[in-house]
């Protein structure tokens, strides 16, 4: 089997359009991929669509492509945001692969107080994503947002977007009066909402949860919806691909 | 915040009995955990629940625990079974953690045309499996079969067994003519069925997807359900997590 490169680059698309690419991409594609000059490479933008292109130059120096027809229109992905406390960077890293295989629009690194606050290296985390979005076929990459207090997040909510908080401690006895009660089953929720079109955003702790003023005060506010994940206690990268799978599954793109 | 260890032992677990703890465990609890006599300890083994002990020695030379009382009963997980086509080593790993997690019953590699076969660990993946139990408050390990040929798996299938066919290549244009007509989202699928009871089988295919032959015949056997999982391409190691959540949310122990 021979696959086709597929690279994200940031100039616009048009037939006929010359790009040259950047050096890294560059080496990727003579160096890694060994594609000389006439090979197919498949190119998106995230505003144009999806272009067949192939390769005009290849050589130690760098790459250029010509880009030939349209293949794909641009499509987005559903108003789904991922909120994650940071874990040791093997899960962080991969939690970003997996948020944007599953399609989420935006990626926002949150700071609770258990979270264990190695910095967040943006630019980094962006480069996977990028990386993951060439080999899932998505047409743009998720935003990536710059770390926040969970303090922040909440104060500054946008109106009309709900937040599902996977509260892994989770309850089933109704301890947490909150306005929503106990937590339900993440796709149960999902399908009791009377309106559920809009925004919507996954809210992950860190390995240890939250702490209880932060799932007291998470509780007591009314676009919180408190859910389970089954009877296990799942990591937090684990948490996070089950959860956008099942938005996706009940009110994204899956359906 | 201090945790309690959990440690998956072989030996029958009641009140008052002595546990010598094989050395790499006892290296664990006392040189890793630096856990002395008297520290608390939780153990499982799959068949008597789960139970508090505490340490009785803690030294160089090894470590014991004195069991005290049961904390939970035991239970099992649903009829849930992951093949999967075995991948590079970390996204394998992942895999049989995630499926751990996940609550998957067996866990059984499978050697499609397209599998990039290194040989499999069994037993390292069983180590893995057992970690993954320790963390995430199973109580029963999942069973690692050893690896099979895909055409030996399908020849020999259990009677009532359903197997969920995750055909990334997708199709979504009735191409391929076998007895279920066009893959459909597994969410859908699980929700149509008239009877959903007995096992499942879940099959993730190698990066590349199955091959043409592989899939005509998948598609002919009447206990296949062919199914997609979004839009985009997903990794092996992505649909296994996906289509584990999505079945235990509708069939299993997640409602």
């Amino acid at each position: 089997m021979v696959t086709t490169p597929r690279l994200f680059v940031d100039a616009p698309l048009s037939e006929g359009a010359e790009l040259i690419l950047p050096r890294e991409q560059a080496h990727y594609l003579v160096n890694v991929m060994r594609r000389e000059a006439g090979a197919p490479v498949r190119v998106f933008n995230g505003r144009d669509g999806e272009w067949q292109t192939k390769v005009a130059e290849a050589s130690r120096k760098g790459a250029s492509l010509q880009v030939e027809t349209r293949l794909r229109e641009q499509t987005g992905v559903p108003p789904l945001r991922l909120c994650f406390a940071p874990v040791k960077k093997a899960r962080t890293d991969f939690i970003v692969e997996k948020a944007t295989e599953l399609g989420a629009a935006c990626i926002q690194p949150v700071i609770t107080r258990r979270t264990q606050s190695e910095r967040v290296r943006t630019d980094r985390l962006l480069a996977l994503a990028t990386e993951a979005a060439e080999q899932t076929e998505r047409l743009c990459l998720p935003e990536m947002s710059e770390p926040v207090s969970l303090e922040r997040l909440l104060a500054c909510w946008p109106d009309g977007e709900r937040l599902i908080f996977c509260d892994e401690a989770g309850d089933g006895e109704g301890a947490w009066g909150g306005s929503q009660g106990r937590a339900r089953p993440l796709a149960d929720m999902l399908q009791g909402e009377t309106d559920p079109s809009g925004p919507w955003t996954i809210l992950i702790g860190p390995e240890g949860g939250f702490d209880d003023a932060e799932r007291t005060h998470l509780r007591s506010l009314p676009f919180v919806r408190a859910v389970t994940l089954g009877p296990r206690i799942l990591r937090a990268d684990t948490a996070a691909v089950a959860a956008l799978t099942l938005w996706q599954a009940a009110l994204g793109d899956w359906r």
